[in-house]
This record gives C-alpha cells, sequence and structure tokens, in this order.
C-alpha cells in the first residue's frame, strides 16, 4: 500500500460516526472509541483495585508539589507519612496474609503497587522499599517466628525496614558479597561483619532516617565454613540512633526520588541472635550445625533470589505506568498547541504532522502492548506464589519461566519508560522543562529504574541464559563461565542451521500465510500469522547464533571470558527478540480475545502499529537474514505511517483510556481543558 | 574480516611499545598515545583560551557542590556572582570589540564559551543569556547609540539582561510573534503591549531575579502599518522592582539550570524611547517613516535572526564538552570496576566486555568527530562576523552555509549530548544516580538543549530547506508552505532518479574504490573514500527524494500541508544525512592532515569507528537503497567490533585527551585514582 494512495487523516479532534468522510476508502472506517470500556479493559481483573489506588493518588496530589518546593528531609518525612496513610487503607499490602493486615492476594497487590507510578514515584518507591522488599523478605525468606514478631508491624508501617543487599563492590553480582555473618556457637548468635573496603552496603532505601531494621544479605560461615549468601534481620537504629556497630551514611542528593532515605551501611562486629536467620531453605541449629532442604548450594541460592522475583515484576510495571503520564501529557499538548502554518489559513495542531504522528504513536502503542505484557507476568507471579497453578504445570518450570520473563519484562518496560519519557519531554518543547508540567520528576526519579532491582544488561543476559537452556537443561544452574564451557561440549550443529537456511525456520516459515515463497506479497502486513512470524523468526535465528557463536569461539581456542566477550551483543540480541515475541503475542491475544467492536478495531491499529514498528526498526536485521527484502522493508515503513495517521483522530480517547488522573498530569497549560475526570 | 580472525584485546590498561604483544596479525601496530599532544591537536588555535578557562573552572568548581546544597535563590546569585567574576577575567566577552573590554575575537568567545561547558551549566547558561543573547543582540542588531551607552556595562556584568524572544504560544516560530511595539509619533515613543492571552515572553533568562533590561522581540506597526518582527531594549526592572507597565513572573523549578532565573515578562502600555529600536537594519524616524536598507521584509527578519546565529553554535559546543564529562567518567569507570567472573580467576573489568566496549566506545567516536565538526562550524562562524573570509567567497553564500551549518551542528550535538550522558549514566550502575557523581546534573541541565535556540526537529527543516535551495535559488526566502508549492512547480524530474539508478548518483558511485560493481568488495571498509562515498550517497538520495515526494503529492492533489506533513520524516532524515557527511568529512579531514605517527593512528581507528558505525546504525536504509549486501552489511558490524576491541587499551588516553580537569569529574568512587590533573 504506498503512501499517496491513503486518504490523508481528518485533522479534527473530534469524530461524528454518522459522517461520511470516517468512511475511508479501502473500507476501513473510523471507529468511535468507548473511552470507559478501554479502560476497563485495562483495569482487568483488578480494577476495582486499580480504582481505589488512584482515588488514593488525587487525594494526596498535593505530593507532587511537595517535591518541588520542601526542603530534602522535610519531603522525606512527607513521603513517610503519605506512605503510612496509604498502608492504613491497605492498599500496600495486598500480598500479605489477611492475619498480618494483608488482603492475601498477590495479583492485587501488584496491579496496586503498578497504578501508585501514576503519582510521585518516591512513594511508590518507598512502598516498593518496606512492602516489597523489605516486607517480602521477611514473608518469602522467614518463617512463622518472623512473620508473627514483624508482619503486622511492617504491614501497617510501625517498623520501617530496610533491604540490604546490593554493596559498592558489587551490584548485580550478588554472590560475591563481602558482608559476612559468622556463627558464634558459644553465644547462639552472629555476628555480621562488613569485610572489605568495598563492602559497604550502598543505596540502601529507608537507611538514612527511617529504617529501625534491615533484612542484610551476608555471607554465612558456620563452623569455619562458607555457606553462601543468606539474609538476616539486624537492627540499624535504636531510639533513633545508629545500633552499636552499625555505621549509617546518607547517600545524599540523588538525580531523583529524593523523597527516599537511601543510604550506606557499615557492620562492625554486630551480633544478632540466632532466629535472625531468615530461615525458609537454610538453618543453623544452635549448635552450629547448618540444615538445609536443597543440597545444591547454588540451587538455594538462586532458590532464595527467586522468592524475590516480585520486585522486579513490579519495577517493570511501574516503569510502565509512568510512561502513560508522560505520553498522555504529550499526545494532549500535541492535540492542543498550534506551530507553524502549512495550509497557509491557520497554524497546524502538532499531532497533524506526520514527524510528531511518528514520534509518539508507536510509543503510545508500546505503552498499551507494555501494559498487555506486564498483565500477563504478573498473572504469572500470582499464579506461581498463590499455588493456584494448573496441578499439571511444573512448578520448577513455571518459577524458572516467571523469572525469565520478569527480568526481560523489566528491562523492556524499564527502557521503554526511559525511552518514551524522554520523547515526550522533547515533544513539549521548552514547556516540558518546567518542573510543574511532570516531566523533570517522572525522567529524574524513573532513571534508575533501568538499573535498578538488577541492571538491565544483566537480566537479558539472564534471559538468554535460560534460552540457551532449551538447548540443554544442564545450563540451568550454571554461571556464566560455566555456561560457555558447557555451550563449547554440545553438538550445537546438531540443532542449528548447517547452511542458510535453517532448519528450526522451516516451520514457521510453514506457518507465514501462503506458506514458502510469499514473503514479499504485500496482503499479508496486517495479518498477526505474519507479524509474529517474523518475531519467531528472528527469536529462534538469534537463539541458535549465540550457541553457535559461543561453540565456534571455543572451538577455535579461545578463552571463554573473550568468547563470552564477543558474543554479548548476540546474546543480548537473542534475549530482547525472545522478549519482544512475548509482548506481541500477549498483545494480539488479548485483542484477539475482544468481542468485534469499534474499541477492537481501534486496539487492532494499535497492534498492527506495534508490531510493524517493531519490524520496522529492526527492518536491517530482517534483510541481512533474508527475511524481508527492500521493497517490502520500504513498504513496512509505509505502513506504518499510514497506520499513525489512521490512529491520529484516536489518539485523544487511546490517551484517555490509560485513565491518568487529572491530578496526576498537573501541566495545566499544556493539556488544555478537562473532558471530565478520570479517578 | 571475520571477527573470529581478530586476536582478542589486550586487557591490560596500559601498553609498552616494546612488548611484542601489541603487533598484531593484520600489521596492525598498537599505538601509544601522546596525550598532550592529542589535547593540543584538539585544543587547536585557541588552546591557551581553553586552558585559561580550564584553570578557571577549577577555580570555581565549589558551585558544583553549591548546585546541590544550595537553596534556589541562593544559588542563582552564586551563579551570578560566579559570572561576573569571571567576566572580569575577559574570558566571557572575548567576541566584543577591544574598545567595550572585549578582546575582539569571535572564534576565542566561542571556544571559551564551549569550554565553560564542562563545569557548570546554569553558569554556562547564565553567561550566554547575559554576553551572546542578550549582549550580542545588543551587539550585533543595535547601532553606535547602543553600543556606547550600554556595551560596556553589559560586558562587565553590571548591566544584566534578557533576551526576550520566545513567547508561550509560539516557540520556534518567531514571525508570529503577539507582542507589538507601536510606534507613537506625537511622543516620539513605542508603545510595547503584549497582545494575545497567549503572547507573554516565556522561558527568559535572567527575566526572574537579575535583569534590568530587555532586548525585547516584537511586532513593529508604524502609522497603522505592520514591519514585522523588530527588537527593542526596554527597561524591566528598576531599583529592582519591576518597572512600570511590566508584570514578571518567575517560571519556578525546572528539571535543570537552577541556578539560571527564567522567567515569564508581560507588557502592558510600556513606553520606551524611539532610540531604544537596536536600528542596525532599520529606523523609524522621528516623524514616523519606516526606513530599512533591506526592501524584502522577510529577508531583513532573517538578516536580523542571522546574526544571531552565535547562539546556536554555542549550544552545540556546550553540548559537545559536556558528552566528554561523562564518557570520560564512564569509561574510567569501566576501567577500574570489575563485575561477574568471565575466566574464572578475576572478575572483569566492565570495558573487557564486549557490550560494554559497544556501549561506549563509539560513543567516544562520536564525540571526537561532534569536536571537530563544531571547529568547522566555529571557524565559519568567525570567517563571517570577522570579516576574514576570502576576499573571492560570497559573503551571502557563507552566511547561509554557516546558518545551516550552525543549525544542524546544533542538533546533532545536544542530541549526542542527550544519548551519550545517558547511556554514559546507565553504564555506571546506581552509582550513577548519585548527584556527586555528576550525571545528575549533567543530565537534568543539559536536557533543554535539545529545544531551546530552536527545537532540533525544527532546525533540521530549516537545515533541509536550504539543501532544497540547490534545486532552486528561489526557494531561498519562502516559508513552508511557498516550499511546497514551489516544489510542486518545479521540473525536478530532470534532475532527480528517473529509474533506479540515480543521474547523480554516478559520480559518487565512479568515486567508490574500484569504481562500480565493487560495492561488495571487503577490502575497501576502512577506505575513507569508500565511507565518504556511503555518506554521500544517502545524503544525494534522501534530498532528491524528498523533492520528488513533494512533487508528486502535490500533482497527486493533496493540500500542500498534507504533503508536507506526510514527506516530514523523510525532510528530517535528509537534513540528518548531509549533517552527518559534514561531520564525517570534517573528521575525516582533520586527521589526514596530520603527520604520520601513532597519534594519527589512534585518531584513524575513532574515524573508522566513527564512519562504519554510521552505516551500521543506518544499514536499513543502505539495504534497501541497494548499497549493502546483508554479507557486506554483517561485515561492517564485525568491523565496528573489532574497532573496538583495538580502541579498548587506548580508551584511558583517549579520554584523557578530551583534557576534562578532574575537579570536573567529581566522582572519586567511579574514576579510580588520579594520573596527574589535567587544568
Amino acid at each position: 500500500m504506498a503512501t499517496d494512495t491513503v486518504p490523508p487523516s481528518d485533522t479534527s479532534d473530534t469524530s461524528d460516526p454518522s459522517d461520511a468522510s470516517n468512511r475511508r476508502g479501502d473500507g476501513y472506517v473510523e471507529p468511535t472509541v468507548d473511552v470507559p470500556a478501554l479502560t476497563e479493559l485495562l483495569d482487568g481483573r483488578y480494577a476495582e483495585v486499580r480504582r481505589t489506588v488512584r482515588a488514593q493518588l488525587v487525594e494526596h496530589a498535593g505530593v507532587l508539589v511537595d517535591a518541588e518546593e520542601m526542603t530534602r528531609p522535610e519531603f522525606r518525612d512527607r513521603v513517610r507519612d503519605v506512605v503510612v496513610e496509604m498502608a492504613a487503607t491497605g492498599q500496600t499490602a495486598m500480598g500479605f496474609p489477611t492475619e498480618y493486615g494483608g488482603s492475601g492476594d498477590i495479583g492485587a497487590s501488584l496491579a496496586a503497587f503498578e497504578t501508585l507510578a501514576l503519582g510521585d514515584l518516591s512513594v511508590l518507591v518507598k512502598v516498593g522499599v518496606q512492602f516489597g522488599l523489605f516486607g517480602g523478605a521477611v514473608l518469602q525468606l522467614g518463617t512463622a517466628r518472623h512473620h508473627e514478631r514483624y508482619l503486622a508491624d511492617i504491614v501497617s508501617g510501625r517498623l520501617m525496614g530496610c533491604f540490604a543487599m546490593t554493596e559498592t563492590g558489587h551490584g548485580s553480582n550478588v554472590q560475591a558479597l563481602g558482608t559476612v555473618a559468622t556463627y558464634d556457637a558459644d553465644t547462639g548468635e552472629f555476628v555480621v561483619q562488613s569485610t572489605r573496603p568495598d563492602a559497604w552496603k550502598d543505596y540502601i532505601g529507608n537507611a538514612a532516617a527511617h529504617g529501625e531494621m534491615a533484612a542484610v544479605f551476608a555471607q554465612l560461615v558456620v563452623g569455619g565454613e562458607s555457606k553462601g549468601v543468606h539474609a538476616f534481620l539486624v537492627p540499624i537504629r535504636v531510639d533513633g540512633q545508629p545500633a552499636p556497630g552499625v555505621t549509617i551514611e546518607d547517600d545524599g542528593l540523588k538525580m531523583g526520588l529524593n523523597g527516599v532515605d537511601n543510604g550506606r551501611l557499615w557492620f562492625d562486629d554486630v551480633r544478632v541472635p540466632r532466629e535472625a536467620l531468615l530461615n525458609r531453605f537454610a538453618d543453623v541449629t544452635e549448635d552450629g550445625v547448618y540444615v538445609s532442604d536443597i543440597d545444591n548450594a547454588n540451587k538455594r541460592f538462586f532458590t532464595m533470589l527467586g522468592t524475590l522475583v516480585q520486585g522486579r515484576v513490579c519495577v517493570g510495571g511501574a516503569a510502565i505506568n509512568a510512561s502513560k503520564v508522560a505520553i498522555t501529557i504529550a499526545t494532549r499538548y500535541a492535540l492542543q498547541r498550534r506551530q507553524f502554518e502549512a495550509t497557509g489559513t491557520e497554524e497546524e495542531l502538532l499531532l497533524d504532522y506526520g514527524l510528531h504522528q511518528r514520534r509518539l504513536l508507536p510509543l503510545l502503542a508500546r505503552t498499551y502492548a507494555m501494559h498487555v505484557a506486564q498483565e500477563v507476568v504478573a498473572a504469572q507471579v500470582h499464579g506461581v506464589f498463590s499455588g493456584t497453578l494448573d496441578p499439571d504445570a511444573d512448578p520448577d518450570l513455571a518459577r524458572r519461566e516467571l523469572e525469565s520473563r520478569a527480568a526481560g519484562t523489566k528491562a523492556l518496560g524499564t527502557w521503554h519508560a526511559t525511552r518514551t519519557i524522554q520523547e515526550c519531554r522533547e515533544a513539549c518543547g521548552g514547556a516540558g522543562y518546567l518542573a510543574e508540567n511532570r516531566f523533570a520528576a517522572l525522567k529524574a526519579d524513573t532513571d534508575v529504574f533501568t538499573t535498578f532491582e538488577g541492571d538491565n544488561h544483566v537480566l537479558l543476559q539472564l534471559v538468554a541464559k535460560g534460552l540457551l537452556t532449551a538447548y540443554s537443561s544442564e545450563f540451568e544452574e550454571m554461571d556464566q563461565l560455566g555456561m560457555v564451557r558447557f555451550v563449547a561440549g554440545l553438538a550445537v550443529e546438531t540443532v542449528i542451521e548447517k547452511t542458510s537456511v535453517h532448519k528450526l525456520l522451516e516451520r514457521i516459515k510453514d506457518a507465514l500465510p501462503g506458506g514458502d515463497g510469499t514473503w514479499d506479497q504485500d496482503a499479508g502486513l496486517l495479518d498477526p500469522d505474519y507479524q509474529l512470524a517474523m518475531y519467531r523468526f528472528r527469536e529462534e535465528h538469534t537463539i541458535a547464533g549465540v550457541a553457535r557463536r559461543l561453540k565456534r569461539g571455543i572451538d577455535s581456542g579461545l578463552n571463554p571470558g573473550t568468547v563470552f566477550s564477543q558474543v554479548q551483543d548476540h546474546v543480548i540480541a537473542a534475549a530482547r527478540a525472545h522478549l519482544e515475541r512475548l509482548v506481541l503475542e500477549a498483545f494480539v491475544e488479548k485483542v484477539a480475545t475482544l468481542p468485534d467492536g469499534d474499541n477492537k478495531v481501534a486496539l487492532n491499529l494499535l497492534v498492527d502499529l506495534h508490531a510493524l514498528g517493531g519490524i520496522e526498526a529492526d527492518r536491517a536485521w530482517f534483510m541481512e537474514h533474508g527475511r524481508l527484502t527492500s521493497q517490502r522493508s520500504k513498504a513496512i515503513s509505509r505502513e506504518v505511517s499510514s497506520l499513525c495517521r489512521k490512529i491520529r483522530p484516536l489518539a485523544r480517547d487511546l490517551v484517555d483510556g490509560l485513565a491518568v488522573p487529572e491530578a496526576m498530569l498537573r501541566a495545566p497549560e499544556l493539556i488544555g481543558a478537562e473532558r471530565g475526570s478520570i479517578a
């Protein structure tokens, strides 16, 4: 379909279904979006929870202004107060058991948390630190003795705590931590000690001001033997002063999130009772015997870490929701701001410029896609942690799938936020630079999302590792070096391409509309089967390519570190390809289940824009791998532009469907008059 | 050249020229970089000026901390004080005539300004507002009566002023401003009036606190007739209070640059004497007759604006220098931070990971390239404004070329800064998020660079307009609509491709190594002629494509606004292609002039990485246009990785060559021990 055959988009912001001009030459009829129904669809199973949180955000909207006007100490206290007030409504602890003040609904807790990201993100992160990280560690790694003693106070916010894992010398490589907890059988205590100059705990939320206790991750030493990383509950503050042996330093001003009191912790001969060990997966008996149901130390470590997967899911979801704020402001601005006369009569609305459509609308489509992808991973968390999985399902496999998907969705979601917020800021010009217009906080606060709860690049390598597992189940518990060595020993040639045509790919090719030889048939561009086949082809091909390259490198006598270093960008590409396929699949499936109607038509435009936009962005790869001719590649670009023009008149409704409360947008001069508030 | 045939890079940070391991199999010998000579080369003609400014920055390094610790009003005053202190050294006004306290050297003033960007950027922008924008308007648009009365006070900082052009309703579209200055012949005064609700001046630096006077851009009305936008000197503050009829509002907290007091200005019946008109290009006689040497109103307007081109050149240069700070910190961090064991003995340095090399080193290469490109445009400014052009050169043409290049370099330089700072921040993990490590300020402060002094997308359209001029000199003074109409009337078919092979392209093709049919010959990848031919091909093809699309759209009966909207992304692509060619050409030429030696070898690696990295990034386009086979495209990607490995051992020297003073890096824990300070 050539550009010139598509009628120009309607430039008015309203659409009248009875207006014949909505009918397009190629049979496309511009849909009339039912905004409340769209919101209902996105809100899904937890619509009530999300509405409650949105109402709470509006109630506390003043905190957005406080973030700008208060001093740092004042704002930290203000954020704590808001968090405690919110805690009183129950919305921050829905994932905890009912006996401790929770709702026992993990899915609800995820929905509540990610919705909080429409508001001030210091509040969000403080909630995450207190209830997700600290509370989550006590709940997931502790046992009844910890639950009974602490959970009710944690849930209410009476006991504020820290999650002290990260050390300055070791961010993502947790197994190399330098804090040690040595069991002293004589006193029945653990002695917690920071052992290396670079082994202080850093960037720990709640540490600088409010935390009284920390879940401290340390190398456990029993009887002179190291047992790997375990978590301990260590009081860090008594009556507002650092506990004996604990040194606390403020991390000081940060790029953003300055309502969260991040700090550093050092431990020098800090003694805690034996019961301070969070002993769900391993314990030390009074007389100093280490016991665990999990024999393999590596497996034990990853099992512990695995219980903390919710943190990643939360960050990914929060990032996606923060993107909604940015895309809503920028789209509404583009629908009221005029600049330059193009037609000679009146200045044009920004969103009537093709370039502006190209800048914003694919991000809008991707925001929808990521929302749906997040819904899938959140449902997986709920299934795994609530024990509501299909009884026939393999729980280990489900957990592994969840970990991979959580890591990947977090990476994609947070990068999406960084990109969307930046593009939307620029699309609002100088006005986007003023704090009252939200972008300053959105940008500064979300920036760290790409690196906390696991650096995105490290997470994608984790995802890739899981994918290579498909070549052998033995990959599972290997470290990076082990993986390289293992791959070198694999008979990978038997499963991957020998010539330019890959065996595994044949079945994908067969799935394409019209089968082999029809890659260049225009008709298929908007066919979800074609779109998915392209994504699957890329995924399979890149994963096989990594395995092949690893083997070839080792075979040629290079050392494994060098091989991995050289293959690393392929590893990342393979993980991304896998994740993009999952996102598209989730989005296609979600929309496919809808009853026919205008909302489905509108959402299918977003699916197409997302799918083809993704192919367009990586069209070089598809051409290099013989899956796109240059003609078809150009046709895809034209189709993307055409889809943008079709979505243009629906843009306001589509951002309204995201249901960001007006009070969270602020930016009165950017967004123009209200059309009725959403809360 | 396949990846596997390249020996792995040396992983140590030092290189010993006598060490045989520096000799590589393919004849490449790892160079020993002479860092001081490299700095001398980059500093160029204005080495002394740059050294002075670097020393001044170190002297005032405390302002980087003040930015974090002071309240907003305190910090604004602090920044003003630093600016006035710097002014006393003469470094901030080198472009002004000597009789008013300047050095009469425009090139020196640009070098001094851009070097300031290594330090606090509020200081930089305050300098830009006072001496560049306000002082520049008085100097360039005023005449002796203004110069004699004001320049000495402006140069010393005794008279602080504003450049009041931008209005909230109109950012980049200056011709549509809503402030009006009506000549009242009875009193011999201009009456300045904000006429529309959206016609307040906004984001005006120096307005909220320190400015006493403003160069106000307003529609001049004489005898009831509008004469277009002119500039007037209007007192806005008397004894610290707003002048009668002037309303001033603070823009409040911004994302960054909070040491600059941006504000809003409204004018209500503000009377200024006839002499307040900056009358270099047009004047009003006492009895109310409008006189100008330039007949055409449009041309007059663009001539006025043209004199202000230095602002754009300054912003571009500042952005490039801010990038140097970011890439230096991230590279040095990557050379001391270890993470994960890849080889099983010790954790690897971050920069030994292929992915990390891929993330940072192309940005390092591009920082060098942009520095050189900036040097070229700065020299053009110097030539045009100092009257030192070749006497045979056409001054109008030189001015037009300068305007285009200034606009384009500003766009590329500021986008480069945004991208580099973000990637470097992420590459430093959580530590990059702490304010003391510089990224918070770098990111927040530079963010607005992409949209101020002309939105980058608007600037690229300006560049494209200039390029289309090649199809006819009549394009010159046309507005967007005029351009579209004009193109529709052009016999463009006579100059652009009729088939898939373009006539204009033939000569480029001829310039390729080996001539026609050798596009796929591996040998040429590192040949600058090949690289430049690729860039030129893209440029010619995209420009011709825009002209063709404009014509086709008009011919098919669409309205010009719609056509332009649909072609806009091609317009942007054409401008980018043009600019990328200019940048590469400047970089290639600069390095080619060097005497043979190790520094030249090192810089040629950067040229190759920059050139091939650029082709790789846009390889889809080259494949779509038949200028890259998929095989060769993959070969380029391998070569880019190989170049990264070659540059890896030189990375520390190459960032040291950028000569960012240690005190400007801060980040003591990120950058490790000093190797001797640079100031």
